[in-house]
């Protein structure tokens, strides 16, 4: 196996040496000294990098926007987990390109998205759940794949969820977002044919709190066929759905 | 089984198209964007949606009260877990209907109460029980079933229990709020012959810290009819109580 | 308040005294040097005693049911958890007494049952929670409430329950046994009016192993007026429910 | 919606009634007193009903394997976590059907397979995680997935798995089973573009015992699209990757 | 057993009635309305009332410690967890009686301390755990028990722990504050004949935070005799501390 | 400090060289190879060391219960969680010394007791949790401490409890084992004044299985003053309580 | 980087196909389609492959020593975690080859063991933990590294430990065995200068069960400079030793 | 063993009385009450003490570093964990001294650095991971160990990895921080001979806050020779890996 089937394994000179000497000192370290891009992912994945918003500067965030967007400029760049300022801010930033904001999802998207192909069906239990589904509904428009949402369907009013079937079965994938009691996605699986990914949130309290539950709930489903994300990963649910709606475009 | 007797499963439209699209535009989404109102839930099971104030705006939750109270003006309008914007500013935003508002509990009620049945006992364990006794205690009036509150008789001083032992015995139900070692209630429930509630609060610190500790220690119960909600679930202890009190009134 | 008040306090004479003496010696102890038996229960609670027949040789069983009707004839006794060895014996043991034996349930029940009354519905998930449910089913009747199980109708297959609403909807109370997700009982909560008791099985393996993950779910139940009872607790679900049944025959 | 639309709900006359009376006597259920077989559940999400095996004795394995094959004879019928004794007996029991045992899973499978459609690759970490990776293998088989086994990959010897880089590139879908520190899925994840399942299992010890580390570190990992299933849950991970593949045979 | 040997069972009146009526009022509870002061536990148990801090207002803790000087003039009335300006002001609100304040431990005790009796030795692990150590040291003043405190002898520095065995060894009783790796009180039940307490501290990080791998720790303590109160409740240990001091004066 | 303050450092030569050679045959490790008694413990702790004797065979026990009595034949020497085997062969294997053998406990003492000074009362909550406490009451005998036993008086029927309190005051030092809740301590240590030790024991299930919740329960208990041992700690509870009432003796 | 580099990636066919026919036949499978043995780990790690023995058959485990002894003449080769009947037949399985057996560690080697280099120091806290630290002697002599161990050195008698301090000041390295507490490596690591190397294992009961608590305390030491290794892996412990061995004798 | 071998153990006096009398008066403690600096420590250890900086205020912080420069002007001083106003002051408060600060690290370095000896090589996986991993690398600049740094090399992106191979084998020894799944160590530990020490951070949501999985991951690991820290402990990794440094400038 050549090196190269792995990706331009791009040499970044020597590995900074910290040793003794006072390198240490005061930091705003430039982009090259603490990343790496992996800017190889989409070629090798399909999904390009995106920017994990929580914890970075609104500098931060549009740096690596721009640098995604420099480097692949056949793809949109994403990031997640923004906060108001950067949502405020990020319309802006980037002249001469297409930029979309999600408020709620905290999501901020540059350039233009690809063509949507397939039909994944986001559902959420309740309406706090709704940040978590729309993040993964912004990342789904990244990759190139359809998406509707269907919000506050929880088993708790069972009828809301009945009175769609139609819909359900009509999905190539379903993403089930729920909190709490994390019960949602079980049913769903029983009821339609297609993949189903269950997203745990981090919405509760109590024995609820943090999500861990809801996890617990998905992952012990009597449901057959039901896969589970970490909790709040709206970000990876999309990519799991997106994979397998080209999986069905390959052929 | 017809799909009606899960309640009028009336059409909201297809599902919200968030595709390839620019719809994942600014936030701001109107009530019908993100919430599906259980409006049957009375039917069904007699207890009206209620409001979980927790992490809403006032305008959110006002709007939501008003909501209820357009649906179905025969039965009162619930918002738990209320910060005090929310609760200075309620008083005035219901002109000509019936504001209660409890500050303890962070509680708003609109509309008048039903008549009250039956005897449910509110017990606490201690003072810091006191905010989750009383959310118990809003919704019992709203679901019309009589309310009373004994607080802070935990079992570090078993006398003040033992002292009150008549009115324990004449209730048709005991709620037992206790947070830290949450051991009252198992002294409560082999004490009388109606059901006990066992309501953990997060009360605590250390071990105790977030009320896991008092919701297992009532779950492990060695007093046999001892029954448990969720950890400062006020409101579902109420729930449950007001279904209990309800079994007595139906013949 | 007078202490006869809390049951008759007999005098069991001066506590064993075991100081340096020899007398810890061989063992082989008489009832009643390590149970006091709480005969005073049924006065205080409406529920008498019960044999807990995990860890106890077949003797100790014999003994402590012959020993509770001896104490109470108007009552049966019940011991619950039996091995097989118990359960094969128990028919010979109690001549002229009326004995039953449930070898799902592992319970052996003693002396005439009281009429029923109400209507407890039973649901379970699974086939795998009959043994627990059917625990809760023999403690019922002890309890002299009415009770109907209807198994294996988890959500992974919805339509089986909601073919049945019509029964669940007739039910004065409903106990719902559910290992693994736990989801049934979040289900059963949102489609009926009466008291719904959660009852989280141990069945399960991977994170539901243990039954933790299916109680979490029922506590962080996103529907209203469940309660829950600790892991495979088929008898203390029975007594809370039976105490149900009793408030609605109170009047 | 019809209730139809959720499958025949055949009326399995009124619920047993276990009240006082002496129903409740020795065991020996008969299957339709136990189990409400979801006969109808292929029709709604593609996969038929499997018997999980654990805690079963080999009569009521075999005869609901027979219950399946008379219910419907188009589709193989599947046991899993079957023991020794019924690995043995299988071969016997179905004259004139096709039978075939997995000793190392601990499968039966009853009845012809149906063609194999799309190229489910199923990795290993290590040997001892065999058991349920062919667990994986035998239930895609029943469901008409193809699949291969690659066995014992670990991150601990990274070029097992870099070796075989065309092959995992080329799969449709790509099984990971891992215990211990379960870092491999993570790996894999980032090679390829396919959707990748991580099944954690029970194979480790020390903070690795139960497999709970293992599913943490997948749920948790850093390359995203990857989703999990619950520990030992091979036939789970089967279900997701054979309604992956059908989304790819869809069109 | 009469009533009375628990106390004076003090009539409070009926229960507080919430009932369908609109007392569920704005708050402003005083004082007799949310609190049961048991003011017969000195009685009972050697050791007043405290007051808990944490959570409440100045106004209501130094009510609290009026009240408390107000019933039982002859004992001095301790506040513990107080913030910044509950210690600020404490001193100019009890004019004419003796307030001690500590800055470190966030305690108040306003009236005179009784004669100190045996020898209390606090030991600290490291210095971040003081101010549960201190907290300790005015409990026993507080209590009439005698006592010094030896901070920052943690087992990274054994030596600082021998060069002090003198003083280990003279003491009545020992109280051992750690959190991170709580190593610390095994050491010491080594060392010395007297009652060791184990007091976890929740100083630490990572699998320390909190302090439950330090409250392990001491549980799990190979030295024997050494026993072990809550995480950070100094006020506890020293109770438990007096309370072994009047063994030793009993006679 | 001069190091012998410690206790006779006793050289065991050099540590046991493993190297590359082959000492690390078959086994059979003669004594000597695996234990450096602590024999010094008696003289600093005032608490001779005891046979752990789980694990070990017979011939190891009776070895090492030999060894201690050789090396300080005016203390008894004791086994604790010895089995049946060892229990049956106990009375034979030290012809001219005094055995004492407690089937319920599962313990050996060799060795004349000493007087027993005190008096500490052990209560149960149930009747399962009775192989803890004499294991406790066995070891205090060892200490010279005097001890009584109470069994079943748990919080379910809090009668049985409040019938004996004048024995409860009467007691120096109270140990109070439990399992399931736990809550049995927190009611007992806010009725006595004399010091209270909490032995949760791993009697209960579901949630309560292990002890985990039992322990939690006592270390977070409302009422000051109770102390806490490991789980089925019987032992370590008796020597706490021993040192309690030498600290009594002292004066 | 050529992929060479990552050791010889020999081709082992095509992945085994378990499609739709019958090759998942019964059972015993030959080692090459279950295990890819990493025979290139010597050369990148320096330390070979071992076979871990729990849940193998004996033949199995002969088997693969075989192999390793056959792929690497220069190197002997280990097994851990042998049961009995694998102990006793080991010795005459290999003929012609260097055999040791050691009974306690349950380790078989075959082979002669390369010259040792080096210190290691291998402390227990109790005897029970000497199966584990055995473990750690015997996979440290197949590596080449010098061992000593000195057994039952835990903290309740520290006089043990500090009567040995010179030896273990001399070590290069020190493992240290610990369960129950886990607390000995926090003070050994106070007291040299070597690196120190936490061995926790799964000896303890109640909260130490597992040996959860023991890693845990050995995390969090406030003792600089101790890493630990998972519970019970004295394998994992020696080839870290060995490394830093290594280490010290490159120059 | 005479004492001093454990370091001059100097007289601090008797211990502070805080009896009965008002010692307990308002805080400011001066140093000597709170803090006993262990100055021994690198005499015994190799590693002088350190200031750990959070929750102490930077005159606490600047105190102790000038007493640490005082007590041992040979070595420089070092604080962790420090906040920005910190490390904005520190360059001015020690004049003719050098000061180092790392703003990313949160680390303050007074006094001349030792000459670097070896090469320890830092990874992270990702870019969050950089505050741990400087952290790591000043302590090591102050312990006399030569370090390099290499950022966001996790497994998602594996090649970025593998195209450093010749770095990471030239290592002394390898110190690799990630959070998350915590993979990328096992990964590592397959690739060279050097000792590996896994650094798990607290960077990740869902299952991975805290830190916990990452951990685990690290301690269940299939790569031997791999020894873990505390989360976030870079100041620890950092003392193990300086002190594996010296075991090779040993000779």
């Amino acid at each position: 196996m050549p090196a190269e089937d792995l990706g331009p394994a791009e040499d970044l000179g020597p590995a900074e040496d910290l040793g003794p000497a006072d390198e240490v000192g005061p930091a705003g370290l430039p982009l090259g000294e603490y990343a790496l891009l992996d800017v190889d992912r989409r070629r090798r994945t399909g999904v390009p990098e995106a920017v994990f918003g929580e914890g970075k500067t609104a500098a931060q965030i549009f740096a690596l926007l721009a640098e995604l967007r420099a480097h692949d400029p056949a793809a949109p760049a994403l990031a997640t987990r923004c906060g108001p300022a950067v949502l405020d801010a990020a319309a802006g930033r980037f002249p001469g390109d297409e930029v979309r904001v999600d408020d709620v999802a905290g999501t901020v998207t540059v350039g233009p998205l690809p063509p949507a192909r397939g039909r994944v069906l986001i559902l959420t239990a309740g309406t706090t759940d709704l940040r978590v589904a729309r993040e993964c509904a912004a990342t789904l428009a990244v990759l190139g794949a359809g998406a509707s949402l269907l919000a506050d369907v929880g088993v708790a009013g069972i009828g809301r969820l009945l009175a769609r079937l139609g819909e359900l079965r009509s999905a190539d994938c379903v993403v089930v977002a729920a909190g709490m009691d994390g019960a949602l996605p079980s049913v769903v699986a029983g009821l339609v044919s297609a993949p189903v990914i269950g997203l745990p949130t981090s919405v509760g309290y109590g024995v609820a709190a943090g999500g861990l539950a809801a996890a617990a709930t998905m992952l012990a489903s009597c449901s057959p066929g039901l896969a589970v994300v970490n909790i709040d990963n709206g970000f990876g649910a999309a990519v799991h759905a997106a994979k397998i709606i080209r999986v069905g475009a390959r052929d």
